[in-house]
């Protein structure tokens, strides 16, 4: 259904093909079960990971899925590659595709990277997170957590909260679960609020509190405190008060409420840190999940 | 014919050497338009990529290569290794020999470091670049390209336009191409044309114009920017003039021409940015070829 | 014996489960000598190196190891990670985990990190060195070493030299070899012997040269120079007269003691650049042994 093609943004995607990508990461996932965790999918093709924003986790993930699918996965790092030597994004990318490979997963800092190279490339390029624009495979892996603990997604009601603005994870997150039938409702400062939100069919409020009682998904974003040069609220203290979550705002809240999060999580800010050991805490399942996910991907694109 | 030797320069090889090379190049590219890209022949074999200067894609390319012949391949960054402890050349590469590897590929900044390797160790030595010295599988892979292209390499008139002096592409090129016999003639300013080069075999002309017309290829070399601390010529817009192509300068020369570079370009210095987009320009040729070339190397010294 | 086990520390085995790793390496070492040096034992398993702490040696001798058994082997090299993003140990240790890795190797310059993520962790964690605490597998391969040229461990006199009290190399080796039955001597600077030392089961020399005559091995540490902020000791010139060994020193002592150090060598500090080229200096063997023993400890852990 996807063979050949690129994986830019799930708001490419129709439902179908987003349901497809679920199905088949539920037999990838069977596959992690197995004492030999590995297919001879993709044996004889070559992935490579082209990250010209350092990511180690997510390279780390993408890698696993493919060297368990039986492909050759190569990791470039641009940051630390000729790119020094004044070379382009284009150049680069070209080079690599030159090599006769099967996949390339792009990560980048700069939004509408990807989907540029993916026009420039005749090879697949699948989306690995490009600045505030887009990161599916992270979106498909929250959807997928989520279906795997609720049975569907339609109909759920599931609370983005944070950083909405700047957020890839928030993007892909939003046109994925309103594509597969969920109510999506988004929370956080003013400041990181998109104004014309509400045009992709989300509703906002002014907490995560507000709307706690009444989802059954709260998916907290990270705060990218690396990243602010000049803060965009006031205070991590205010921040945590509205936009993170303790045991106390936890305490009164539905037993099936899941609490999501992309990683890493800054422990005392979106989540305190005995949220930690909360029951509902499905953070590590994400993890899990990203690998049967990305090996769906690289699956349906090259192997398909 | 090359098994277990080294691979420090092509002025070491024999014709009959190169010849055997370029042909198990061509049938090492067939492989490369397989679905299943990958041959079992250096199954169990391990080759270490030892690199002491920072190269990305040379490092992929070699790196593709071995894993398309099924080899194991493990990437050894010496710039981040114990060698910021005082380690010796020479100690890195004696441990990573009584590790019991296959092959080395060595790149270094210093002329002259892989060929002193090669005799410290037992373990065959392929060199991937050492400082001005050569770049033997660049010499390959710029050679290949153009017997694909051309038929022969025998009778044709090269052209290699840049910093002479100073370049290992320029010096595996002319070794290279002389022993298969065409003739070289180099351009180049003065300041980065060594006094002696027509010992080598080779003529010497002021400006690439003046041999555009007679020539069936020209290999544009890549100005260094990063290297020049104290620049070697007057600036950037005068070298382009007398050493750079653009359409202006192709527009009167042989539909036959081919337009070589080893990458990265710097556009708008060694070639303009439409040169890209010339019908013959072969750059991309060149990096796919790179690959076939690198598994015919390390399947002749290693699995012949 | 060991399967699913954690490997923290040389002083946590018992002298039945040292000669087990010793016999299976040995085992390991014949598969190095064949032309297919790989077996299919860990297929389909994945181990990952999680170094917090820079090491190409130990990675790569870890990395070659699992190829060699099969396994897919990914570096995660925590310090350029999203540690920079203030992620946690335990966090991103986890992670790890839940990407459904069969074993997690562990570098970190804390003393105890290791055994910390070992408890946090339901995978196997294997200790690839932490700070001063224990570096069980080049322990291993120390006593590997001895026993392969020896015969046996029991009854043999060993000195190690040194930095006593700051080198995990010494602590593992010390656990290993009394459990074995070896006696062993310890000689350093005052400022680099621990005053308890002798509760150990060690006795103490005042130089190198001291217990030169009565030894069988003499393990020489390496002077972590880039690690001394205040040094520990007058000069390199004098800890050399006393701790390190040369020709001269070497001249009236047994033909049959070994030489070892765990490398790199500061020459001229440990060793004279001479003894480099001593018929008795097994330097070299310890890395061929580094890879059987760590073949070993993954088969035990994982494949066992």
């Amino acid at each position: 259904m996807l063979s050949g093609r690129d994986l830019v943004a799930l708001a490419d995607l129709s439902r179908e093909e987003i349901l497809y990508l679920l199905d088949t990461a539920q037999a990838m996932k069977e596959v992690l079960t197995r004492d030999i965790k590995k297919v001879p999918t993709l044996r004889g093709k070559t992935v490579v990971n082209l990250f010209f924003e350092p990511s180690t986790r997510t390279r780390t993930s993408f890698e696993i899925a493919g060297k368990r699918l039986s492909a050759d996965v190569i990791n470039f790092s641009a940051a630390t590659s000729s790119l020094t030597k004044g070379e382009t994004l284009k150049d680069t990318a070209r080079n690599i595709e030159a090599m006769v490979v099967d996949a390339v997963v792009v990560r980048h800092s700069a939004s509408g990277a990807v989907r540029y190279l993916a026009r420039e490339l005749d090879v697949p390029v699948i989306n690995a997170g490009d600045g505030a624009h887009e990161h599916p495979t992270q979106g498909l892996l929250d959807i997928f957590t989520i279906r795997e603990r609720k049975g569907s997604v339609e109909g759920l009601k599931v609370a983005v909260a944070g950083d909405i603005a700047h957020s890839r994870v928030a993007r892909s997150g939003i046109h994925g679960l309103l594509k597969l039938g969920a109510q999506v409702v988004v929370a956080g400062p003013p400041t990181m609020v998109p104004p014309d939100i509400e045009r992709l069919g989300v509703s906002v409020a002014s907490s995560v509190e507000e709307v706690l009682g009444e989802v059954d998904v709260v998916i907290m974003l990270r705060i990218q405190m690396e990243r602010q040069s000049s803060p965009l609220f006031p205070s991590l203290r205010e921040y945590s008060r509205y936009f993170g979550l303790n045991m106390e705002k936890l305490k009164s809240v539905s037993r099936d409420l899941l609490i999501m999060h992309p990683g890493p999580v800054n422990w005392g800010v979106e989540l305190s840190p005995e949220v930690a050991y909360h029951p509902r805490n499905v953070i590590l399942d994400q993890v899990t999940n990203g690998v049967a996910v990305r090996m769906a991907v690289l699956y349906a694109i090259i192997g398909g």
